[in-house]
């Protein structure tokens, strides 16, 4: 059953609209340092995972529960899975 | 001088070899999540900068200053600026 291993990659950002107080800081130390250009900074998550399925699309149905149960918070966060 | 808007993805990552105990700890919980096929995690960080430069070159080293600078340690960490 589980006989194939995924790489992939699961990207989790903050949602638009939702403050990144992280995001400002960095924006300010950047602009300290005197990189001039920086408009906006916003700052996520980014998990490589190395997973056994059967299939592409168990293996993407499986990533998709892990961010709903534990690697995102949904009510603020948007996730991304790419499976390489 | 500064009259393009570039949106760039900035990914740092630990380097292979150098232990990762969130990553540990969230393969830790993933198993007892009832996870069963993930073999190993570990964890990075994204940074979605909008940024103005006269071209894409320089859009491209500014971002890599700013990593060698600020946003990556380099001694344990990896780091790739796309531009999209």
């Amino acid at each position: 059953m589980s006989d194939k291993t995924f790489s992939a990659r699961v990207t989790v950002r903050l949602k638009n609209g939702v403050l990144d107080p992280q995001g400002k800081a960095i924006e300010g130390a950047l602009g300290s340092l005197g990189f001039g250009g920086v408009g906006s900074v916003r700052q996520g998550k980014v998990f490589d995972i190395e997973l056994q399925a059967d299939s592409k699309k168990t293996a993407q149905s499986e990533l998709e529960a892990m961010c709903e149960k534990l690697l995102a918070n949904t009510v603020i966060e948007d996730y991304a899975v790419e499976i390489g």
